[in-house]
């Protein structure tokens, strides 16, 4: 028996999986032996070709006869080979195309439950390129397709994609630069070349949340299908109107505002993308791919396309469909030839980011009985019951945003998040345990259950003027919450009986478009199986006291599951799945809209819904 | 009486026109002197500003306060002179803008009636639309799109068609507008909703001829295929360089260059579109489809893209497949969604304008053998027999526009276009019948046959000088064509020994590149049953005149064919029928493209076609 032969390591990427084997082994066998699939129709014996990677560090054993045929020189020479040709004889990495990998893994994003299988409908190819001689005249377009061509599996193969103007234009020096190779992004749902990339770079995609207040990004490796980054701006908007109504009113002064609004979030989003780059060092050329999620009018708004009929009954939407656009057409510098997803919407209020939440959180896919909420300015609500989906929009106002309550701010440092009554007084915590300023949406909601517990507060919303901590300000009642010397700005912080008012309003509404859903249904609120509650203001309430107030339905506690920003979760599962494109698209279609403010019960339901 | 002041030399483009005058004659007198007429309404005083001029290189006497008040100080800084105003100092050259001409130069529009059945790639389908209520919450696009299916005749069906984010920004207004109906034009191949037009609208297309020195675009009725209009303008681009090479030298420095020169002809060809638009009573907004053709160069420049690679050898383009863009990405404002079709070309120096003037003179379909030329500063030639096709591209330099020859100028008012030789004595007819200022072309290449024909031109090229019409100037023979008391500026207009090897040069190229393609092909010039001469120099010259230099093959008259201006009038058709597109790429694809510059015979058959 001779001695063993040496042993060496193989990084397998993307998988990102390391496996030790002996000196001589085939990239195939070692894949194979931890599990990874690597196509190869031939069973391993060289002759389909299926298996080809690339080396990226280390030796492999000398090209056989096959790889010499199947690939050809230009290709091995760029560090292309056959998984079942090439043996190791160092420590190598190797990266495996998504073309050669037959097992597509599955992935978890954080927060939410739904996995999705990972089949980017971008996808890289490398490419080796002859090089042109006055024999081979081929444009260079001509020239990057037959590369393609040669590459692709031919199950992939759907005609020669077209090479939009703004690729042709970047080709000819890339081509060049690169020495005649590089990675081909394909968007594989139009059929098109989206971007030539150096060879072996990595494909990243963008996913945007376009809040009306709040703008979230995550940057997102295609290839691992990892989020890789993430950031968060304020919608420069705002300063155009906070909600949504006043910013379509400010759109229908003229275009010149129109174009403005638009050109305010772009160039944001723009920023926080090349933020995310710059932490990575990497390039905004780097981005293939983009969804972009957001309220019927921040969608609108964002494409350029006219809100006046989105703002008069019967708030019709521009269009429904899904909107794939040049992300050149919108002013966002990504690779040259990005595009930009924009899902399918429901409703003029009913949008694309509650698509990408219903999607997130397979809420609308499940076969039990499940109601999903994004608790916002406005509120846009879902039940799933039977194979069948009722959707609809309630103006709940500002409130849960702390907006119109009189100590109210948004979840920022020193806001009161949390408020507990015992001992005759009122504790609260607040946002990064800083000294209280001022009280958010779930502190306001907090007070105001605690309040209606121990009867500072009545059933029709009143204060209990008797209480120790009630005192009167002008003849009007308020409520300390932290006393002056407790606070960070030596001032009271308290709530009043209209800040009880603003929150009747808001979970008025909110339960009054839940009860018509039901009623829709023909179902009561017991029946629900689960209750998915999305959004910063909707992860962050205290589900007690949203129960307590009526906002949400006095159903056992575990039966809600609060998600967090459920819609940008959807957004990045569209970056990284055709399957979720399709179903967004069935999704919208079968939604069936219920108008709430011309609907016959929706005042009776509201007033009901306004007291505790 | 003072010496005689030093005589200078002025440039005048874009007329071609070269006049020596002394130091301190103002350009508009230099321009006045030769018959070039510049305007000047104020009849020279300084005072109107029409006579603006660019100076592109030498020195003028420094600025007058009339040309400080009528251009302002950025113009100045820019190049921009009064002809009037400013003398000059050095040798220079000028350039008249377009609107400075007084007398339009003469553009080949009339074309080829080659019938094509009308199939347009975009046409029009009248609908009417359900208004939205609030039980029809359908999106404005969904509307139309149902719209659409219920017109569309079934077979035309191919699912519902994306509108694009222009239309989709025009939608809501137009539909509201135009009361829920409209005439939607679909562009066919792509499937797509390219505008929304007013009930009953018609469709119209442009199509463009995008030469080096030349414009022409004609405006066509997409409803019954007629052209309705047809304007021509001088190649902004000509600023930047007279010919292809120098244009890709001047895109070379930079992409503000590149920039600059794409932006020149683009706003030119709006300026066509909308000349024609506005003489028809009509508006841009109609135009819903576009053809441009033009050779390599042209084509890349108009995209955008970049032309390094068709500088130096081995010359490739960026693409050669047709492209497809939209007219708002190139920055021209047609109908929104309007797209631009650049059919597919050969090679780097055998363009799209070739590939339609095959198209519409059906050269390379016919089953007899054809040889098809597109004669100017590159000659494209094309060869069909036996079913194939071989193209070839050759230097034939600008000696036919009248540029390097002594006295030659562009067919412009006044430039000699025929030359007849009788009595002892050479008799002459001129463009539009004005006193003579110069000579062009055609006129050059007549001159130089009937010199042949009557023994004042030897087989090598020589003059007679013992002839009475040939005169000596500074020890070199000149060859008078009108005495000075004949033309417009009372100096003789001769031509020189120079001037017939500037002939010899530009007809062995094309000769030359004529015979490697008949010697690919394997047969004699006899073989050739047809022989397609296009391109305004071709329209224009006198077929014995070429024969007789040996510019073309001495073949009987009746096998040449002149077609004017064909590549326009193949760009209308492919306004007008889907199959021509389908051919131009079969034709593109199937043509065999003969490289000359490195050919191993080349040179030896340029030799050889130099003699007379």
């Amino acid at each position: 028996m001779g001695p063993e032969p040496p042993q060496v390591s193989i990084d397998i990427e993307p998988v990102g999986r390391r496996v030790q084997v002996a000196v001589g082994t085939t990239i195939l066998a070692a894949a194979q032996s931890v599990g990874v699939g690597v196509a190869a129709a031939c069973g391993g014996a060289g002759t389909c070709g299926c298996c080809r990677v690339r080396i990226a560090g280390g030796e492999l054993t000398a090209a056989s006869e096959e790889e010499r045929r199947l690939l050809g020189e230009p290709a091995l020479a760029a560090g292309l080979r056959l998984a079942c040709q090439a043996g190791v004889r160092t420590d190598v990495r190797i990266v495996i195309g998504p073309e050669s990998l037959t097992a597509t893994q599955r992935l978890q994003l954080e927060g939410l439950g739904a996995d999705v299988s990972l089949d980017p409908p971008v996808v890289g190819f490398e490419v080796v390129l002859e090089r042109p001689a006055l024999e081979d005249l081929r444009a260079d377009a001509t020239r990057l397709l037959d590369a393609l061509a040669a590459t692709r599996p031919p199950v992939e193969a759907t005609g020669r994609p077209p090479i939009g103007l703004a690729v042709l234009t970047e080709l000819p020096a890339a081509l060049r630069a690169q020495d005649w190779s590089g990675r081909v992004a394909l968007h594989r749902p139009r059929g098109e070349v989206v971007a030539i990339r150096p060879p072996a770079a990595r494909l990243l995609g963008l996913a945007v949340d376009l809040g009306t207040t709040k703008l979230a990004a995550y940057l997102v490796d295609l290839d691992t299908g990892s989020t890789v980054g993430r950031a968060g701006a304020v919608n420069p908007q705002i300063g155009r109107g906070e909600d949504v109504m006043s910013r379509i009113a400010y759109a229908n002064t003229g275009p010149a505002a129109r174009a403005e609004l638009r050109a305010a979030v772009v160039e944001a989003v723009g920023r926080l993308a090349a933020e995310l780059c710059a932490a990575g060092e990497r390039d905004t050329d780097a981005i293939v791919d983009c969804v972009v999620v957001g309220n019927t009018a921040m969608h609108h708004l964002f494409a350029g396309l006219p809100v006046r009929q989105l703002g008069q009954a019967p708030y019709v939407a521009a269009v429904s469909d899904p909107l794939d656009l040049a992300a050149g057409d919108l002013g966002l510098s990504l690779a040259g030839g990005a595009r930009v997803y924009l899902p399918p919407l429901i409703a003029g209020f009913v949008g694309a980011d509650h698509v990408a939440m219903l999607l997130a959180t397979e809420a609308a896919e499940a076969s039990s009985t499940v109601l999903a909420l994004d608790i916002g300015t406005n509120t846009e609500i879902s039940l799933a019951h039977g194979g069948r989906l009722w959707s609809c929009s309630t103006a709940s106002g500002p409130a849960f945003e702390g907006a119109h309550i009189t100590d109210g701010m948004r979840a920022a440092p020193g806001a009161i998040e949390r408020v507990h009554y015992g001992d005759g007084r009122f504790s609260v915590q607040t946002v990064d345990e800083r000294p209280a300023v001022g009280v958010c949406g779930s502190g306001i909601l907090d007070a105001v259950a605690e309040g209606l517990r121990v009867g500072i507060v009545d059933a029709r919303g009143g204060l209990a003027r008797s209480h120790p901590l009630v005192a009167t300000d002008n003849g009007r009642p308020r409520c300390v919450l932290v006393g002056a010397a407790d606070t960070g700005h030596h001032r009271d912080i308290v709530f009043t009986r209209s800040d009880v008012g603003e929150i009747q309003l808001a979970k008025g509404a909110i339960r009054a478009g839940t009860e018509l859903l039901l009623s829709a249904a023909g179902i009561e609120s017991v029946e629900v199986d689960e209750i998915v509650v999305a959004g910063a203001f909707g992860t962050y309430l205290d589900l007690r006291s949203a129960v307590r107030v009526g906002l949400l339905p006095d159903l056992p506690l575990e039966r809600f599951r609060q998600v967090g920003n459920a819609a940008g979760a959807g957004a990045r599962q569209l970056l990284l799945s055709r399957d979720r494109r399709l179903l967004a698209v069935e999704l919208a279609g079968r939604a069936e809209y219920l108008e709430l403010t011309t609907h016959p019960e929706f005042a009776e339901h509201f007033v009901m819904a306004m007291g505790f």
